[in-house]
């Protein structure tokens, strides 16, 4: 089993600035924990971030050799229809994560264009969010084989 | 540490009817995966519902001696401040979860009155939202004990 | 044929204040005359009053031995998602029925959360709302029975 | 006692396509429906249907030896203040009557221009919805008779 | 000068219904005061009324001859862009008179489509709305003239 | 008979500026033009301008011997609940009027905070609104003084 | 002169948590000073206090004995209609108060959905609310008497 | 192959007002395009014109022996819920042609109640929309036939 | 203490017309009971009334030797940005109150630009409302100093 | 005459994926059919596809050695303002074509950035909207090389 | 080159309250630098203040011997027409200036009515936006006149 | 001091198109005057241009050497919420200009995402624009070295 974890924009900045809204580990620090969890669950996981809205289309459609996708769209979650169609496109399932609980922040933040194509959202536990979100990831795709 | 599992309104009929929305696992079911999963985390779980809004609000504020709420407000996620404010009175943490993706759902399932004041949100992943809640609320609570 | 009539908040008052709204008709007259039109066309029904969102959702979810639902929901056409669930979650079709036009009164009740699960809707005619919804529900009924 | 049935535009296509949203019975069967119904409850009725808005107005405006309209605006229920305007007009009792249940399709269907200006409104119930909207006419205008 | 006063729907029906809103003469006394101060004004008038949209639309395409409009669109003033098309395309100037207030009824009432193509717009007068109306239209084509 | 005209905020530029928007005849020549119809009219005017809203509020307090206002509100149109206030509270019928047809221009000039306690509104046909404004104060004053 | 006074749902927390928003007396201490207040003004008192939408309906409808109501209706304010028509039903003013200002906080609280049905409303004055919602409870029934 | 063109409101007067907007050409010029592009095509086109809503519902109802519609509902693309049920309650499909950019123009023509269940639209390439959008008729029926 | 009262725009025509919303008293009568309730509580208070906008604004500025403000902003409630800019710049807690319920009226009386800088609001009771206005100022005032 | 052709993001995939929403022809095939076309229709053609706003916006600006684009902007059509601006500000007409009914599917598919700064828009024909789009392109370049 | 300074509402107060907002210059301190800067660019300027709309309005009028104007319309940038129309009437052009950034501001606050017929707006710099505004107005009075 | 100016989406093509709206100066051109002005101030600048929405944010990540930024983000200002981010993110005030006065322009443009965490803004003033926004980010960053 082979899971992709996508950091949208500005996430690679984390732990560096605003760490009351988003904490205080490091992306990296973040990726080490994702990794550590995956080979407890014996899963392989890759991880990419990027700035760029196509990049991360690019991403997504390169990634049908992957089970499932567990993707932080950042602030492109709000505004990018193109993300939406990639994700749409690929038949693998979505886990959209968010560090900060994106209901208590501005008006805008409150609408996200990649939840109805994704499989579930999990929003607000910080770094936690990335665990549970790789959790919900596997445990998709063995429902998945399971029923196959 | 103690959890307390809130399921609001209709959850008893849960696997009985609609199983293409919200699956077909009974919520006695459901019940015994959250006990089962809450002995191999080590914490002690109780389990409520109610159909009833203000039954809801009564059992909210009753719940000094846990560490955490998992609680999944059904149809009171859309219409009702009363929990809304119950959550924020009482000074124990929130996990929201949903069985299905609300936001695939009706326009008026989209906005949540309870997300604002829960420390995150779960949904879309059917059973699993429940366990993934769990996790979330005993890591939380890890989180805040370790902290103080 | 077995049919349920169920009575929304305030419908209790019916009769004794804002006739000008709702008419001279006690409940217990309509009730009267629902008993005898059911007589008349040879169905049973059984009548329920409750001015309580979640004893309603109770009410909803235990008719199962019903062949359709007679719901007046009053106020809680226009605030309950429970509700809606509830009738959307069992089997039995829904005839919604008000006494006053909803159409000629304030904005907020133009709108009704319960109408899109409901099978049909009649509204403005007084107690013969009730009458003509006993008649609707009648109608699904037999029609359901002679398809299947 | 007289009554008029005023069926709307592309009702004539009834029971020819899209049976699915409106059923399989013709208009005409229907009118034979309306007609058995009218003779039972020992009243006149007369049939006209149009598609065009103006014709719709001439009618109503010409009714005055009726006690009160049937009336399926269909597609004129969301767009016709002309209509609206003389049923306003005329002091005949308008019901209004729906094949499909308007609160179940698209947005704009659930707004009808005619219900602040009609007597009452069913909607949703097949033909069955005209039989139902003829029985309140009658009740309506016997109501009327016996307390004038 | 030859003027074109046109009447729209429900119009035929004034001073018969609602007079409480539209007043008390007919439109055949209105049109015998228009006539009067035609005959004063020393312009010539003719008159049309219509229930129809589209053939209100036709006698707008023939007026070719006349120097201006005075039209009271009634309640297609709020639905038509037939008719707004129609007074955009012929070069004559078109006066929108109202008997009553339209800012003082129905929200749906206080949105003019003609409005943005009409040359002025008088509401509220009562029959004496067509008689500004008129003497408004001679002072355009009159001022017209004078600069040509 | 005595009728008050009142000319609101930057009135007093007429003819100076904007004359595509406004026309090129000054508030004096405007004036002129009132106070000759007064004369055939047989009734007296007084003229009053400002700049100041609470100003205008002041003078249409004092109004209490005219019989009739005719009030261009200008910009205080679409922002002065006070000037509103003060025309319903009096009980003098005031004429609205408008040199542009405020329906041609931006969408906040659409929406008239005075229109709905005016008795009539009249826009667009520029220094002709007024004359036509003092003709529907007097037909107004005149109708009041034969039903009185 | 007897005045019941109503406490919505949460209110029974008073004092205990959120004393920024709600202020640091408990409900018996703001109960003691409304029965202080009470006899200073010579007027019997009763007290209620309820999380349910549906018993606070009840105690409505049972409150026929009693000149008028002081009613806090905290989160039900934004949401309930069955209060507000239970309300209207009875012919007894309410006196709508509120601790905490509603105009300074979350969006949604800005609407009240009794305002429309009360006789008044007072926010923001913390316990003092209660107090002025007494007194002018007691004013209206004053003044009422005066005028019977 | 047979293919029916529909013109809407004021297209008769094509060509003769408002050439900015709407080109040079009149409506018999374009036909006769129509009718060489038909010829070229191996196609027969019949033509019709009306400035009636109800006549258009009417020709549409008519035209089951077409293959195919081409219509540009001009003004009635806005406002014409009857329109849009004819075209869906025919199985034929409809190209919804327009000569001018509909998105260059009023807030309001943006919308079309006919888009949604035409097959596709053309709008803004002049009288060439005509001529693709018979080529756009042409190339659907040959898919659906080659399909059957 | 000290306490300013200020009435805002048509205020002074308090009594004179339309009693049937703002009650019988006029303005001296109202002056009148607040000395006298001045008197019994023992505080100061001035009175001033204006119908402008920047007079209002200016006293506001001016009243920084009062210890509250009692103000009922009237009619520039829903349009000052002005009054409330000069309200939150002074640290005066001021008492906002309305003759009238303002949530019975029209909708754009629903909204207060002043509420949210206000301390609390008063509105329904008529001239009780003044009084129960000046009562919460010197509650207000009294708390204020017995924290200092 | 020489004619870009450019895809927007996603569109790599056509063919492979969701074939009920965008038809199984690939992009290559589609790339060939429109050289195909050129070819017959005398003109040149060049195609490019990217996922990214930024480098359509890099491939527009360099178009000037085009006569016309041809672009389907898929995603960005609803979300790229620099794209739209890219367009304005080359001085090449632009045709908008969409595979899909745009009108048919998510409402925020509705409105298209694009379209107020395209010479016109084809939507929903398949495949065969490029060929129509194409044929569009070149009528203009030679409408345009006519006039000029 | 003479150039008028026009600072709104409130503004008088500057420096003494509510310094976290607007700073800690008072409006003398600021029209010191300004008429120090005003020095060094070698032009005149004059500075006026009022809290009255009808008074700015007023100044605006009488400005025709200055090049330009700079001003802070304050609280009357939201509610204003008489200001923008006075500002439009005018022939000068208008720098609008704000010390605090309108965007960080209340939702209200982001509208600005001035804007669209100011020249140009310079928002959040604190005093030195007067400073910059100044520079802005010498700018554009130098460019005019290069041009002319 | 060292300042970043980056120009955003098609800014690269000024002075070449679109000139009534944009001026006629290069980019070239204003990044002379830019650099002349630097000089003149004794500051450095850099100077970066991009089509690219994830290349912006790129330089800003990177922009931690820099005092300030002056970022005109043209099409991006509307559209992203990365470039907000990101501008957040790092700790460099940032001055956002434009060109073009947005608030004259269409709709869409009258809402900036990059406002609210800009220190400020400045509009309208052509090439101006930046040399006031190259001024503003000096003096911010004298200001916060004086106080630090």
């Amino acid at each position: 089993m082979k899971i992709l974890v996508i950091h949208g924009p500005n996430l690679n900045l984390l732990g560096k600035r605003e760490a009351d809204i988003y904490g205080t580990k490091t992306l990296d620090e973040i990726n080490t924990m994702l990794k550590q969890l995956a080979k407890d669950l014996n899963v392989e996981i890759d991880v990419r971030q990027s700035n760029h809205e196509g990049e991360i289309v690019d991403i997504i459609q390169k990634s049908k050799n992957y089970d499932a996708l567990v993707i932080n769209p950042a602030a492109y979650t709000h505004t990018s229809v193109a993300i939406r169609d990639a994700i749409a496109a690929v038949e693998i399932p979505a886990v959209e994560v968010h560090l900060s609980n994106i209901y208590k922040r501005e008006e805008f933040r409150h609408t996200s264009l990649i939840a109805p194509v994704a499989y579930g959202q999990i929003s607000g536990f910080g770094d936690e969010s990335y665990l549970l979100g790789l959790r919900a990831a596997v445990s998709i795709t063995y429902a998945k084989k399971s029923t196959s």
